[in-house]
C-alpha cells in the first residue's frame, strides 16, 4: 500500500478532503474496532483523500504526531478488531480557546475536511469545541463522534460500546469470585468487588446479570446514584452473613456517604484535567470497616483496568456495535454532518436490535446519565427485572451455568 | 442412578470398600477437573463401594457433612469439569492428635478403605497424619493426595495443577492492563499489579509469559525470593519510565524488604489457621511510595481471587492434566498405595509431556519450592529463558499477539 501523493495532502474544497481520527479517554475492550470500522470506511471511499491517525487524541493534532493509515499492512485492521486498548494512544486533555484554534490550525494545514473522534463525554466536549470553532472560521471540517466508554454514561444512546464488554467482565468476574467466597466461607466470609463507572453505577449493577436465582451472589451493590451509610451497609453486611453465611459485596469506586464524602478519599491520588477527583481505596475501606465493626475476616478485589481492558470477556454484540458506529460515523461525515455523535437506538421487539443514530454534541458534551431509578431495587442494593432485561443482549453471548452438587446428602 | 444398598456402607475387608474425597486449601479454576477425575474413576470400579465427597474437606468428615456422589445427576461431571472452585467446598483445617483420631473413627464408621485429598502443602500434612495415625491403627486406609495450588509452590512435582491457568490469567491480565497504561502514559505513567502465590514468586514470574519482546512489559517484577529495597524500587521505576515513558511493575503479595518486614503489613487482615499471614497492601503501599517519592502517578490492579478462579483463562493443559491426576490418585489407591501424592513428571524432549508419577507426603507436607535461582535474572526483577521454557507449555494454547499501528508516522 502507497503513501498518498503530496497532492493530496493539501486538497482544495474540490478535491478529496483529509479525515483524521482519534481516541480519547480511558480505552476499552473494543474502541479499536470503532477504529476499524472508520478507518475502513474512509479508505474506501472516494470523497475521502488521506486517512490519518492522530496520536494521543486531539494531542496528536497540536503535536503534529500522525500516522499515515493508508500505509498499515492490510491485516493490521483484521488483528486490531480483536486488540483491547486504542491503538492510536489516547489522552485526557481539555481544549481551551487557545488550543482550540491551535489545533484547527494543524487541521486546516493538512487539508482535514473530517475529523473522527472516538471517545466519551470529555471528547465530546473536546469535539463540540473544535466544531463550534470551525464553523466560526467558516471552515467547512465535518465533525462525528463515536461514543466509547465503559462507564454507559453518555445521554442520547442507548448504550455506549465499551459497556457491554465491561458489564460481562464484572458479571463473570463476580460469578468466579463469588464462587471462591462461598467455597471456603469460614475463611473469608466478606468478599468486595470494587468496580469503575464514575458517578453513574452501570458497572456496579452489571455485577448482577449473572445471578441464576435470587439468593446468589452478589448480596449487595453500591452505586454512587445513592447515597451510602456506614450502619445500614453493617446491617446489610450482618443480615446477609446470618442468612447465607457468607456475602459479596460489590462497591463502585466512587460511592460517596451522605456528606458527599467518597469513601476513597483516604487513598485519593489527584484530580485529572477535567477535574474529576481520581480515587481508589473505596473497598479497602470496606474491609477495614468489616473487620473492625462486624469482626468478620474479609478481603476485596479490584479488576482496575482489567476491566476495561480485558481480551477475556469481549461481549461479541458489544465488537460488532463497536465497528458500526465507527463505520456510521464515517458515512454521516461524508453526508455532511458535523458537530454531533452517532448513537445506538434500540428497536422495540422481541428480538434485541440497534439502529444507528446521530444526536448533537451540545446535548452529550460534560453531560451524564446516571442509572435510572427503575433500574435499582427500592433499597439501592440490587438492580430491577427491567435493568436484567436492558443489560443482558449488550453482554453477548450467554454467561455460562456452573455445576453445583449436593443432590443427595448422605445419611450417616 | 441409585444409591448404594446399606449393606455396601460397612463392608469387611474383602467387600468393595467405600472412597471418601475431599477437596481442601484455595480453590483453583481447575480443581473440580481432579474431582471429575476421581469420582469417575472410582465410580467405574468394582472395588469400591461408595463414593462419598466430603463437604468443606476434613471437616465434611469430622462434621459427618457428606455426599453421596452415586446420586448426582451424571450431566453433572461434565459440567463441573468447567466450573471454577472447589464443588464440595473446601477448609483450611489443621489436624490436631484428636482430630485426626476422630476423622480417622468417621472414616471407619463409614467403612471407607480410600482416602482422596485435593490439595497442597497443608492438605498434604493433613492426609499425611491420616495415613500414620491409620497405619499405627492398623487400619487399611489408602490415602493419596492430588496436587492442587496455583501457587506452584509443592516439592517433589514438576507443576501443579491450577498454576497453569493462574499463570495465564496473570500473563493476559498484564498484556491487557499494560496496553491501558501505553495508551495514556501522560495519565497515569505508573501501573503497579499484585498477585498471589505466597511465598513464592511462581505467579509474579507468569507475568511475563506474554512479552513479545524484551521491552514489552512488565518491566519490572518483584518475587518472594529476592529481598525489596526502596532505594533500588525507586531508582528501577525512574530508570524504566525514563526510557519508555511508562512503567509497568509486577508485585507478588508476600515480598518484603531486607528485615523481613512484608510490603502490605500495614493492611495484614490476621493470621490462618496454618500461621500464614494473610497480608492485602503490598502495590498500594507501591503506589503511595511513587507518588510520594517520585512524583509520578500510580495506580493499581490486584486481580484477588480472580487469578485463581477465572473461567475466563483456563489452560487447556492445566485442564487436561488436572483430571488426569484425580485420575491416577484413585488408580493408586486400588493399586494398594498409600500416604503418597500424585506428581507431573516431565518427559525430555521437544514435545511437552507428562507422566504420572507417586511422591512420599512426608517429603511435602509443609514443604514449598520457591523459583529456582536460574528462572529469575540476574536482578532478579526479570524472568529468564529457562523460566519461560518450563511455563509457557503448561499456559496452554498460545497467547494473543496484539496489532499495533505506526508503520509510518506522517511527515507533515
Amino acid at each position: 500500500m502507497e503513501s498518498l501523493p503530496a497532492s493530496t495532502t493539501r486538497p482544495s474544497r474540490a478535491t478529496p478532503g483529509a479525515l483524521v481520527i482519534g481516541q480519547s479517554g480511558g480505552p476499552t475492550a473494543v474502541i479499536n474496532a470503532s477504529l476499524v470500522g472508520a478507518v475502513r470506511t474512509a479508505l474506501a471511499s472516494d470523497l475521502v483523500g488521506g486517512v490519518y491517525g492522530a496520536r494521543f487524541g486531539i494531542r496528536g493534532v497540536l503535536d503534529r504526531d500522525l500516522l499515515d493509515l493508508h500505509a498499515e499492512p492490510p491485516g493490521t485492521w483484521d488483528a486490531l478488531l480483536r486488540t483491547p486498548s486504542a491503538a492510536l494512544g489516547a489522552c485526557r486533555f481539555r481544549l481551551d480557546d487557545d488550543t482550540t484554534l491551535q489545533a484547527l490550525d494543524g487541521l486546516r494545514a493538512l487539508g482535514a475536511r473530517y475529523f473522527i473522534y472516538i471517545g466519551g463525554n470529555d471528547s465530546a466536549d473536546t469535539a463540540h469545541r473544535l466544531a463550534q470553532a470551525a464553523r466560526a472560521a467558516d471552515y467547512d471540517l465535518r465533525i462525528i463522534c463515536v461514543p466509547k466508554t465503559i462507564d454507559n454514561d453518555l445521554p442520547a444512546t442507548d448504550h455506549c460500546p465499551g459497556y457491554g464488554s465491561a458489564a460481562r467482565f464484572i458479571a463473570l468476574a463476580t460469578m468466579d469470585s463469588a464462587l471462591c467466597t462461598l467455597t471456603m466461607p469460614d475463611h473469608y466470609p466478606v468478599k468486595i468487588i470494587e468496580v469503575m463507572g464514575r458517578d453513574a453505577g452501570w458497572l456496579a449493577a452489571a455485577s448482577a446479570l449473572g445471578q441464576a436465582r435470587p439468593e446468589d451472589p452478589p448480596h449487595l451493590i453500591y452505586t454512587p446514584e445513592r447515597p451510602w451509610r456506614a450502619a445500614r451497609f453493617l446491617a446489610d453486611v450482618r443480615a446477609v452473613h446470618q442468612e447465607y453465611g457468607f456475602v459479596v459485596v460489590v462497591v463502585a469506586e466512587t460511592v460517596r456517604d451522605e456528606t458527599g464524602q467518597a469513601l476513597g478519599a483516604i487513598a485519593s491520588t489527584g484530580v485529572d484535567a477535567f477535574g474529576h477527583h481520581l480515587l481508589s481505596g473505596a473497598a479497602q475501606y470496606l474491609v477495614s470497616l468489616v473487620i473492625e465493626e462486624l469482626g468478620l475476616r474479609a478481603r476485596f478485589d479490584k479488576p482496575g483496568d482489567l476491566q476495561r481492558m480485558s481480551s477475556l470477556a469481549v461481549s461479541d454484540v458489544d465488537r460488532r456495535e463497536a465497528e458500526l458506529v465507527g463505520r456510521a460515523a464515517v458515512q454521516a461525515a461524508l453526508a455532511g454532518e458535523t458537530d454531533k455523535m452517532v448513537t445506538l437506538v434500540r428497536v422495540p421487539g422481541d428480538e434485541y436490535r440497534c439502529e444507528m443514530g446521530l444526536a448533537e454534541l451540545a446535548d452529550i458534551a460534560n453531560a451524564t446519565r446516571p442509572l435510572p431509578p427503575a433500574f435499582l431495587s427500592a433499597t439501592g442494593t440490587s438492580v430491577t427485572e427491567a435493568f436484567r432485561a436492558y443489560a443482558l443482549p449488550l453482554v453477548g453471548a450467554p454467561l455460562p451455568r456452573y455445576a453445583r452438587l449436593g443432590a443427595a446428602p448422605h445419611a450417616w
